[in-house]
């Protein structure tokens, strides 16, 4: 008799998300370490007490609501995803991830059904690098992808540190960050893509991930006056950066018949004012495709680009900070066992690659992983008129409980 | 016997002024209605008030130090430029045209000669619009081209109104703004070219300047996440912008043989973060040629690029700000004034137009008006290493104080 969670229950959860840090009409605006992010946290921290996990948060802010397993001595099962969104965000993202992982949970209580091992649930930060880059960053740390010293000491645009900001919602946490055996990580995210919707099915099975390559590239150049100063003597780092933004919007069209992606996310230059010509600027991009060759090739592309628009815009230009994510390190165990659980429980499902990065790429790395992704209307993410059903994230949810639920009686 | 203004007096406040403000070393930060720019207003009005002016600021803040005439019911002479600076400014810029008028009137009081009409030396707010668009905002309100409730409406990037500003540093004055005569106006300041430098000829006559057309495009896009959304459903704003930042440089290159230019000066975006598309852009850039019908024409390529830019990167676009100017108004018997009382002085002079834009140009509409410029190093400006000698500045200052001598005794 498989597992089924209590939707109502399970929704709520969501619909109480969605009062915190309101954004746009539907949308929210709760980005990492934020007051509404610390809201968001107290909320959840005291659901996961009220189902008796010990919660504990490391140094990064990551929060672990651990619910004990017969054999505690054991690796935990992990489930989670992310509480924070963009600053345009929707209600689901990796929020009912995370959520899906606590009604895990207090379905397990209703029903009595103690564990083998301990499963947690996690809530990572900054997921979306929306304030603090890169996307990822506290997943990233806990994999040993990044030194966690490094990251405290990222900034946002207003300067602050994250390590300040963390201490200052007070989620500064006592416990080592990463370090310690996982029996296996699951995430359940929106698909942020339009296949589950457009097919009617309900569960995705992810096989994969998409390669991204990730940069910041500096641009520098001298200010001069707008009127007077002539064109072959120009350096304008704004100009710079523009050409980077529309180089890296071309290659993703040059790759547009295989699915590549070419962004242009983010400029920001200085003075940046009228009358006076920019001596620095900065680009934020990034490539993608689902064949890491084809993602190297377009990064190779743009690193050619990037010399010819230095040239053009006669300016200094360097990469000053570089981040790639692929997944194609997902576990196979656990990716079938996701597959055959649906089939079990007669659900269709679906295997696809996921297009978005996620903080499963990183956990990946050391811990077997897998996620499973529910339907988003039309692909609409990143957006205030991001949509999910209940109707159709239970089915997802359910598989979801029966995977940590077979994982933890290993 | 021609009048001769006091050298190291003049460069004394030129210096004093170089104190208050500073921005990268060697140069001033001193943008418009700042604590700054109230404390050199401050200094300004204490030295006019030491040199027997009585001194009047109107409601947009330009301030005007009045030395009485014999006839004080004549239309005065009007002297002066604006003593704000770009946020990597200089310490030359129109500062050395504003306290050249004082250095005028410090010359006369010396020589105690009176003349027949009052002389005014006047500092206009806001000239660069390094803070509030448009530049030359406040001298455009005097000559009637803004109407002052808008100029006080003005916003600065952070929200706040030019009038609260104003108020807030105390220089939101009771005079009307415009609306009297003024026999003519007179403004020196640096070329901000190379001519005067390369030839070593320390007075320029400016006979005539470029034609400029200044602009903010707003651009609509749809936020979406950078991973999944599909290149041909993307509308991202940022990606417009940085299209027309290109354009705008690209046509200032196209006319670069006749000295045309084209500048991309700012884009902002929301949400500019790294991981979804924005949805908002602004883009301010402004082309120039010394020919008004080339300059007409730039317009009218960017307007059509602006079309082709609008369909590649999917997005709207729209001119939501506008602003024009040119010199051809200037006043010929002004400018022969100028030219003539150099050469009676025994000093080289060169015809030249000017590039930038100046208080002069709207000045120019409501009162015969001239320009005299002075020499500055390699024609750097908008730059910390702007640079003027006093040796090769004062010939300038000279011509000027007899030019409004002349005058205000016609």
């Amino acid at each position: 008799m498989d597992l089924r969670i209590d939707p109502e229950r399970y929704w709520g959860t969501v619909e109480r998300s969605a009062q915190i840090g309101i954004g746009r009409p539907g949308g929210l605006a709760r980005v990492a370490l934020s007051d509404s992010d610390r809201e968001m946290r107290d909320q959840f921290v005291a659901w996961c007490r009220d189902a008796g996990c010990a919660v504990t948060v490391d140094g990064v802010g990551n929060i672990f609501a651990r619910r004990k397993g017969t054999d505690d001595s054991l690796p935990p099962v992990v489930v989670g995803s992310h509480l924070d969104t963009q600053v345009n965000g929707g209600r689901y993202d990796g929020i009912v991830g995370v959520l899906a992982g606590l009604e895990v949970l207090r379905s397990l209580n209703s029903k009595n059904i103690q564990t083998r091992r301990a499963i947690e649930v996690v809530n990572w930060t900054n997921e979306e690098g929306a304030r603090f880059s890169p996307p990822m960053i506290a997943a990233g740390a806990f994999a040993g992808v990044y030194p966690v010293d490094w990251v405290l000491d990222r900034r946002d645009d207003d300067g602050r540190r994250f390590g300040d900001e963390l201490s200052r919602i007070g989620y500064a946490g006592a416990a080592p960050v990463g370090g310690r055996k996982l029996d296996s990580y699951f995430e359940l995210h929106i698909e942020q893509g339009p296949l589950l919707d457009a097919k009617r099915i309900d569960v995705g099975v992810v096989t994969h991930g998409y390669t991204a390559h990730g940069f910041i590239v500096e641009v520098k150049g001298e200010t001069a006056h707008t009127g007077p100063w002539p064109m072959d003597k120009r350096k304008n780092a704004l100009v710079g950066a523009a050409m980077l933004a529309v180089a890296a919007h071309d290659i993703g069209w040059k790759y547009h018949a295989t699915q590549g992606k070419g962004t242009a996310a983010r400029i920001v230059a200085w003075p940046n004012k009228p009358g006076i010509l920019s001596d620095w600027a900065q680009f934020t991009g990034d490539l993608r495709h689902e064949d890491p060759k084809l993602a190297a090739e377009m990064l190779s592309d743009f690193r050619e680009r990037m010399k010819s628009c230095a040239e053009r815009a006669n300016v200094e230009m360097k990469i000053v900070d570089q981040w790639t994510w692929n997944a194609e390190l997902f576990d196979q165990e656990c990716i079938g066992l996701v597959r055959d659980t649906a089939k079990r429980m007669g659900l269709a499902s679906l295997d696809l690659p996921s297009q978005a990065g996620h903080d499963a790429y990183h956990v990946a790395r050391v811990a077997p992983t897998a996620m499973i992704f529910s339907p988003c209307k039309d692909g609409i993410t990143h957006n205030n008129h991001e949509h999910a059903d209940l109707e159709r994230t239970v089915p997802a949810v359910n598989v979801l409980a029966n995977v940590v639920l077979a994982r933890a009686n290993r």
